[in-house]
């Protein structure tokens, strides 16, 4: 396995996976990426609590019979039963944690919790210190969020101004504060007017170098440098994912969906993937890559999430609450990335989140209204404006522009379908060919490259944020760059609220659009899914803008031309009134959202990002036309494709499952296999378990009545028996190979032999099971609701065989006529 | 049972309670009420695809069946399976339906809708037409919701237009148009400056009859006709309901929240219902209650969504597609109320819906935003604003106001919760005592009571948005009443800009104010829960924009009369700025936040209704406050409160189950009642299932392998059973009482005695089990998840009992220390 894989994308959940390569996979990750540590070393702190956790996770099973034993209604029986969680501490360590590359078990993990959270609750009483603890068990929710929230906020500041300052020295430098970028240079140097390039403390490379003129040698110079810096920020861009953390590159939300919906990825959140992943994102973006910097702050807030999550045994010890602020700490990015909480709620909700109660709604705005709030305050852009992308205008639309929104909404569809296809094209050629072998010189070449073919050109050289600003603003009296040449009357400044003629500027600034569209729609395939920190919204909100602009200026002059047609009459009263921008704008949303296939929370972020409330119809309409087509072309989205490229375990929510499979056909054993490998819940000796456990790899057995009856018991995992196993041989005496092991309430009295070894506890009493006969929707339906590991197919009450969520998702991908091997476990 | 009775809230769901009895019930009501009868008819119209569906739902079941024969994987077996069910018409119609007050069956109606998906797919191939019906299908969602949304839209401008011209009525009329409400009265009349209460055309009533003098005579008359229209309005409305639909009373949410949940409640959206709250939410809108048309909106929009689902068989003979379709409707409820798009689909998703998959989310928001666009069309206030109580000011807060803010917040939060509390003490008294008997005079009482007490106060008399505005609102130049009675510097303009010492008139305006609260919020509770059409939005946010301007009255004199205090320099630059708006407007929140306990889409609606986003701080603090004092004094909603005093079966997916009880300890059969009854697979004849059928009144029975091993084959409905028996009876030759009937797949041949008859095709042969083990959190999650009617209960794969949702809530209620009967089941 090349060293820069993906990562290790087999997974080890079901029962019928080669488990020991798998192991040695992820440990081999462990040594290399180095960004396991942070995770380690916090889980290890609170090892105490995870045994705490443990002991309760047993004391529940124990609860669980011991009101078996008492069927009648007590609904004070919590109390009741402390004695006997009280009493568990003879259960080893570590039972009830997850493996790496492995999917959790949800039920479980919620129920563990309220064990937990019951404990806490009746101890409350027992003292002041106890009661000061349920406070903060109570509160530990807010307060892990409002943690996370400020954390990203400030982190995101801190990004901001770092890519700020490398994005301008690649022009030039602050002569007397080499640590101040170009705004903050002139602005300390009192030089007010920030007039087109000058500024008497900021000296362009070209100055520094000694050229003086601004002649063509001055802008080879310049042009030099400017490739030069930017492949050097690659190159240490690249480096840096390289040894310290590999995970940091992408954008991350792939991997977060995957592990939101319920896997194990060690590492994937930790320390060193936080700080590679910031530094790595200033250096790409100042490098000048057609890459964006608001999916990776969803990336960098979970790293915060997971982190913060430690210090709150509540979350960090429980895999399926550590998702609650998990899906919290990916609204606060995107409410950094765009300065929108509400969209960024939604956009966890709709894209991110695959378990996303209601209380965890509430707490995830908080979550992103403190990272923004944060974020304001640091106010990295140095301007107040509360949005991103302000828009200063008020103008209404008219019912005729509906059409081209419409046009523009359908092509960004039809781009988003093209980027997916290309992208996933060369991420697969990569992958297979040698050119995934040198990942550095990859993005050496693409930055060599993209910075060669984006310096002549105005708008590919500027900041790709600035010149979507640019895109979707009106032209104002002080704008005097070529997109705003119009024939128009200079003393009235009342003529800049209105369209006419186009001047030259005009036409020379479309060409120059149009060759920025082309490139960065073409380089754009190339640079995402390179071993860099890289993210999609930005660069595929340009696009959208380019062609969005370019459009609304050709409907401007459309209209202006024929302002007497009685189609455009009612938009020409006195003046004709078509704003660019709001095609712009348009284009922006309806790009994006054929990208990533956003719905609801698209249209909220762009209202946010700009401020245009009044334009929700052009932009709804758009945001539809766009995702209609896309679907149209292809289902999903650049996060799912980029999921199903590298096989990870995902179980789409969004899609229906329509087929007309049953549960028998997808169970393992399959008719020709040998049976299902179980365990009796009094016959066998430990001997036998123990054969079992060495000769198999499955992750867990089922417990049946007898091996002719196949009644079904129980469930106990593998892990749980081994940890169970190997504790009682070594402190409970008498307990040797020949001892039989019970799974049962009572045991014979009397026998001979050797002590019997008692094993109820362990054993899950309670697993799911379904008939052969439930056909594959409800099977499916259950996975996804219940965050199921497994469920046990039964007929008749009889056993007959298992079906893992690996065997669901092998199972929908062959039925998508796809080879299951290539796809899933490549 | 009262004829005026909430309603028949007992539900047959469950199997062991009084069958009969309720069927009695619903009819009696369907006769009763009438509201049926739009439902009933189109039901009727619909049989056909009722057939269709019903047969392809059986059609599913021998689907699986073949599926089990052939075990090997077969993606294109759908294709395949498709002359078995084109066969299937031999099965009875009806199969698949549900009676009044039953609860859905999710899986298998969802299940249902993909059979009949898939059909329709399939034949698309066959030939244009139904290329044609294939396409219908895959746009009827979208046209459904469309259709919702305009019309929702239209009536609400319907509502609004005839609200605001009864409201009118009370004062006055046009003499030469009465269909014109003052404002067009004047308006037609050309009387531009709308002063304060002059216009040639518009007479008051003093006028009308003679007195023209504006003394005590004319205030009398004035008063005498205000409570006279007031009372007879509140008698119409009261009547309508008690006539046509007694279903239109109240604000219809809980009842919403309920149908959502998946129960049935025939005629609560039917044409009746719609037609009835629209008139009567006008007229006790008019009459002056203290009482809001904004949650019935949501009322009204799902009546609209009930009746056009039926438009389409798709959503209309399935019940579980159909909430989707009703998810959409109650969005475009609050998109209406509000203007607020955003805030419906949130509102739905927080508060309404039970079961919202994402792609509901994306066609809600078009319903909500295709609703808000036509009510904006037909624009019923006359004027152009976007949003309903818009601000104008753009003040910054300051760090010192968030104290006050959050003590707006806590009371608004205290508020909210003593409401909920006198309201359901009200309630409950009304329902137990002789006052439930005479619904009509109490409603006469109370509007004479709130007429009487409400004219003097010219706060409470005027119209409540109008007085919420006012509220919310800065005082301007042009503002000369006397809450804007400051001692000002007339002649400059800026000083508006700023806070100033109060004058009297403030003082007045204050006491006013004060008594406007104490009235308001008393009023309400006994308004609340009247047999008229009602909401609680506005007057909630009445109460809180009252406490929240008093408050920020004080807060402004406050800083004034210390502006060189350090606690309140960095507000007093060269003049002080405390906005008394902004505090009306975060108490409106807070009020309103916890009367309803909602959370984010609180804040969002409050956005959309005021334009103030830059006020997000403030809010959410408020919004924070008001929730977490409103659930320390008491964890339910006014919805909430409303569903368990009805007696509702609501299984709340917001509160967490924290019991350790087991499904053991909730199950039938308990300990020493008789066992199970159940059927045989092979063994029983026509004449004992007869029997059985008779004798017991459960909704299903298990199919065991025999009574002795009472292994679980399968589970039929009672439904299901006497249809398929009957159509046996009538149509199969040689089936007698004698007949053993086999649930099997195999019938043993060669046997004599009367011809068999075979049912497995009614057989659910994928029942959901649970072990006796399974904790009840665990229980009550794969109830509220996977939308389960029953789970049956096995232990070592024999049958053991069953567990119904009643028994779940019945279960629920017992563990909070109430009687479960007095409480569920009134």
């Amino acid at each position: 396995m090349s060293q820069f894989d993906d990562f290790p994308s087999d997974e080890t959940e079901s029962l019928l996976v080669d488990y020991p390569s798998m192991e040695a996979a992820a440990t081999s990750y462990n040594s290399r990426g180095g960004s396991n540590g942070a995770t380690y070393k916090n889980r290890r702190q609170s090892s105490d609590e995870e045994l705490l956790d443990s002991v309760m996770s047993g004391g529940e099973n124990l609860n669980r019979s011991a009101g078996f034993a008492n069927k009648d209604l007590d609904p004070n029986r919590s109390h009741g039963s402390s004695t006997l969680m009280d009493t568990l501490d003879d259960l080893p360590p570590g039972i009830g944690q997850y493996e790496d590359f492995h999917t959790i078990d949800w039920l479980r993990d919620v129920a563990r919790d309220r064990t937990r959270h019951r404990q806490v609750v009746k101890k409350k009483q027992d003292g002041c210190l106890q009661y000061l603890q349920g406070a903060h068990d109570a509160w530990s929710g807010w307060m892990c969020v409002l943690l996370v929230g400020v954390f990203a906020g400030a982190l995101a500041g801190f990004i901001d101004i770092g890519a700020s300052w490398l994005s301008d020295i690649k022009e030039g430098i602050c002569r007397d504060a080499f640590w101040l970028n170009r705004e903050q240079c002139c602005w300390s140097a009192n030089d007010t007017t920030l007039d087109e390039e000058r500024c008497s403390q900021w000296y362009s490379w070209a100055e520094m170098v000694g050229i003086r003129t601004s002649g063509g040698g001055a802008y080879i110079v310049r042009y030099m440098f400017y490739i030069i810096w930017g492949c050097m920020f690659a190159l240490t861009a690249a480096m840096f994912v390289r040894v310290f953390a590999p995970y940091a590159c992408g954008s991350g939300i792939p991997e977060i969906k995957t592990i939101l919906s319920g896997f194990i990825i060690r590492g994937y959140l930790g320390k060193w993937t936080l700080l590679t992943k910031s530094i790595g994102m200033m250096l790409s973006v100042a490098a000048g890559l057609s890459l964006g910097k608001e999916g990776p702050y969803v990336h960098v807030a979970c790293c915060c999430g997971n982190i913060f999550s430690y210090l709150f045994p509540k979350y960090g010890s429980n895999e399926a609450k550590k998702r609650e602020v998990l899906s919290a700490a990916s609204a606060a990015g995107v409410s950094v990335a765009f300065g929108a909480p509400i969209g960024g709620v939604l956009f966890s909700l709709e894209e991110v989140s695959y378990y996303f109660p209601l209380k965890t709604l509430w707490r995830s705005f908080f979550c992103a209204l403190a990272a923004a709030f944060v974020l304001r305050a640091i106010n990295p852009f140095g301007n107040d404006h509360l949005v991103m992308f302000y828009i200063e205008y008020n103008e209404p639309w008219y019912p005729q522009e509906l059409v081209p929104f419409m046009l523009i909404g359908a092509l960004g569809g039809l781009y988003g379908s093209l980027f997916i296809k290309l992208n996933i094209k060369w991420c697969r050629y990569r992958k297979s060919s040698v050119l995934g072998k040198y990942p550095i010189i990859e993005v050496l070449v693409v930055a060599f490259v993209t910075t060669l073919l984006s310096f002549p050109n105005p708008y590919t050289r500027m900041n790709t944020s600035e010149m979507i600003r640019m895109l979707v603003s009106r032209c104002g009296p002080e704008d005097t760059y070529d997109l705003c040449d119009y024939k128009r009357n200079f003393t009235d400044p009342k003529s800049y609220m209105s369209s006419t003629y186009a001047g030259d500027g005009v036409i020379r600034a479309l060409w120059m659009l149009f060759l920025a569209l082309i490139f960065k729609g073409i380089i754009t395939v190339f640079t995402f899914g390179m071993k860099v920190p890289s993210g999609l919204f930005i660069p595929s909100m340009a696009v959208g803008a380019i062609m969005g602009r370019i459009i609304g200026i050709g409907m401007e002059q459309l209209v202006v031309a024929h302002r007497d047609s009685p189609l455009f009459k009612n938009m020409c009263q006195s003046e004709c009134v078509v704003t660019p921008g709001l095609y712009a704008m348009v284009g922006a949303a309806a790009a994006l959202g054929g990208v990533t296939r956003m719905t609801i929370s698209l249209v909220v972020i762009m209202f946010e990002l700009t401020g245009g409330l009044q334009y929700i119809v052009p932009l709804m309409l758009a945001a539809m036309a766009s995702k209609w087509v896309g679907d149209a072309l292809g289902r999903q989205g650049i996060y799912d494709a980029h999921i199903r490229l590298n096989g990870y375990p995902y179980l789409d929510n969004k899609e229906e499952f329509t087929h007309t499979t049953i549960a028998a056909d997808v169970m393992r054993p399959r008719r020709n296999d040998p049976p299902l490998c179980v365990i009796t819940q009094e016959s066998m000796t430990l001997e036998q378990i123990e054969t079992i456990l060495k000769e198999t790899e499955h992750n867990g057995f089922p417990v049946v009545v007898s091996l002719e009856s196949q009644y079904l018991v129980g469930f106990a995992t593998r892990k749980d028996l081994k940890l169970a196993i190997a504790n009682a041989r070594k402190n409970i005496d008498g307990v040797v190979s020949d001892s039989v092991v019970y799974f049962t309430n009572q045991i014979p009295s009397g026998g001979s032999g050797p002590a019997p070894l008692k094993l109820r506890k362990i054993l899950d009493l309670a697993p799911v099971t379904i008939t052969d006969q439930t056909p594959m929707e409800t099977v499916v339906e259950m996975f996804r609701k219940l965050g199921l590991r497994q469920t046990l197919v039964t007929v008749n009450g009889r056993l007959l065989g298992i079906i893992t969520k690996k065997d669901v998702l092998r199972h929908i991908i062959q039925l998508q006529n796809q080879d299951p091997d290539s796809i899933l476990f490549n």
